[in-house]
């Protein structure tokens, strides 16, 4: 059995590669929950639909979130009753929130809800949100304290990000399963994410990462820092903003408690040392997800890296 | 002040013509909410809608319902996660209900959420609800008691009605402003609507029949059953299934009560005797409105026979 840690496009996409070439029923996915928000009265869980549509074949991989071929009409009218309808919300993908919003409503857990839509889809791995709880990312800006998708998506990531907190973190339990999932799995695997809004609203549930440094499972994550840059999203100047190199050794040093092998870039191949001096095996590969077989080939290198020697 | 009670298409199709000869800002539409019904969790208010619609010109008047030139992108996807999707809810139309079941989770009473609609669309005329509780019409058939919509929508009205309730009605109270306004107006105008399932569940919340015996107005209606039968709808086998004969003389027995005038059609004209022997005044014109000038026209006749003589 594998779990997986994700978050993101760069998690959907990995998952391609990974659903690929391992036993898609034996993968647990537990999803980030932190940019989850509210639009309309509509319950959005970005970072769980973006795995769902690109693990059903659905997903607009161009545009990396939503539907491919969607349109826009509901979003088109709402504006008239004086909604912001700066989150752009397909008619596709409001069909998936109008879905969650009324069972969450009539009482299923937010992890009850993924499962059907995960089925719905027909996918054959298991999703599961790290908590049902509510837990929020929030971005301190100069302009206050922002809800992530006001920083990521209304602001595009623009100015400062001070502080990032995960609002409810606190009292947020894990959802059934993840605490035994990470114990009883061969592997767990952190995509190549944002470290710090994708994966860190996982590792702030009370338990997960507890379970990461206790489990006998050997641990390994993809570095989304490629040369110093990220590939997609704010993750480089975010890694900064935090008084923290963007490079693939600060991602070594922020798991380095539970992590056994990172596998970097091969533009990183000169971290190498300095990520082992960590106590973390550095694997070097082509980690640019840019096809089909690169995503397979990505994902059968991390698994010979942390399968038996 | 004109007080119009209303529901369905035949409302909507008056309205127009009324709010064209009258001072909309002195109309006060009251709408019928024994149609109203949720689906994926969010509420429709299928007789409200109806009148937005058509009076902000925005309405698919051949279909009768919705908006013109809509898609129905969301309900196209929205089958894939199970649901039933024959209640045919177009993207536009979805927006109106995704607005209006945010603004009642958020507290706001049905009139209120009207009146913001209404407002956001430039409606100048008021429109309320009967009344903010919940009143559902049901229908009793050979197969069990049905909500309405699923006799009126999903099985095409097909069957025989033997009883017709309005559940929660006599818990009702009118919405605001209701009581008053049939107090003050000079006129109440009862639409060319089905007397049982469109001003049959008005006339049943407690209270609002008594302003109607009790006010000084004078009270007209515009029969909807011409010749024996409806344009539009099932009332005249409806009233049939009751026991009643389809004609507009049974719409001024129903009505006898409180009603000053009963406005038929030209081919109805024989009729006016036995109507006038119910003590209801019988004004005989052109009904069908086939345009926006009949539309016109009728209201004009309408007002003319109840103003002062």
């Amino acid at each position: 059995m594998i779990t997986v840690l994700a978050g993101g496009v760069g998690a959907a996409r990995f998952l391609q590669g990974l659903l690929a070439v391992h036993r898609p029923s034996d993968i647990t996915i537990v999803s980030n929950v932190g940019d989850d928000a509210e639009f309309f009265g509509l319950y959005v869980s970005p970072d769980i639909d973006i795995v769902l549509y690109h693990l059903s074949g659905l997903a607009d991989e161009e545009r990396g979130f939503g539907l491919k071929g969607d349109t826009f009409n509901v979003l088109g009218s709402i504006g008239r009753y004086g909604y912001d309808t700066w989150f752009q919300l397909g008619d596709g993908d409001l069909a998936t929130c109008i879905t969650r919003t009324d069972l969450l409503r009539r009482g299923r857990t937010l992890a009850e809800v993924t499962s059907e839509l995960a089925s719905a889809l027909l996918i054959p791995a298991t999703i599961t949100p790290s908590t049902n709880d509510r837990l929020r990312t929030k971005i301190r800006t100069d302009d206050g304290v922002l809800d992530f998708q006001e920083y990521f998506v209304r602001r595009r990531t623009e100015g400062h990000a001070w502080e990032v907190t995960y609002e409810g973190a606190e009292d947020a339990v894990p959802a059934p399963g993840v605490i035994e999932a990470i114990g009883e799995s061969e592997m767990v695997l952190l995509t190549p994410s944002n470290p710090i809004v994708s994966v860190g609203p996982i590792l702030a549930v009370p338990g997960i990462r507890e379970a990461l440094r206790e489990t006998d499972a050997r641990i390994g994550a993809v570095s989304p820092i490629v040369g110093g840059k990220t590939l997609k999203g704010p993750a480089d100047r975010m890694l900064r903003d935090q008084g923290l190199a963007a490079s693939a050794t600060t991602i070594a040093s922020l798991y380095q408690d539970f992590l056994d092998v990172l596998v970097i870039d091969t533009v990183d191949a000169a971290l190498v040392p300095e990520i082992e001096a960590l106590g973390v095996q550095a694997v070097v590969t082509d980690t640019i997800m840019a096809s089909m077989e690169k995503k397979s080939a990505l994902a059968r290198t991390v698994l010979a890296a942390l399968g038996p020697k």
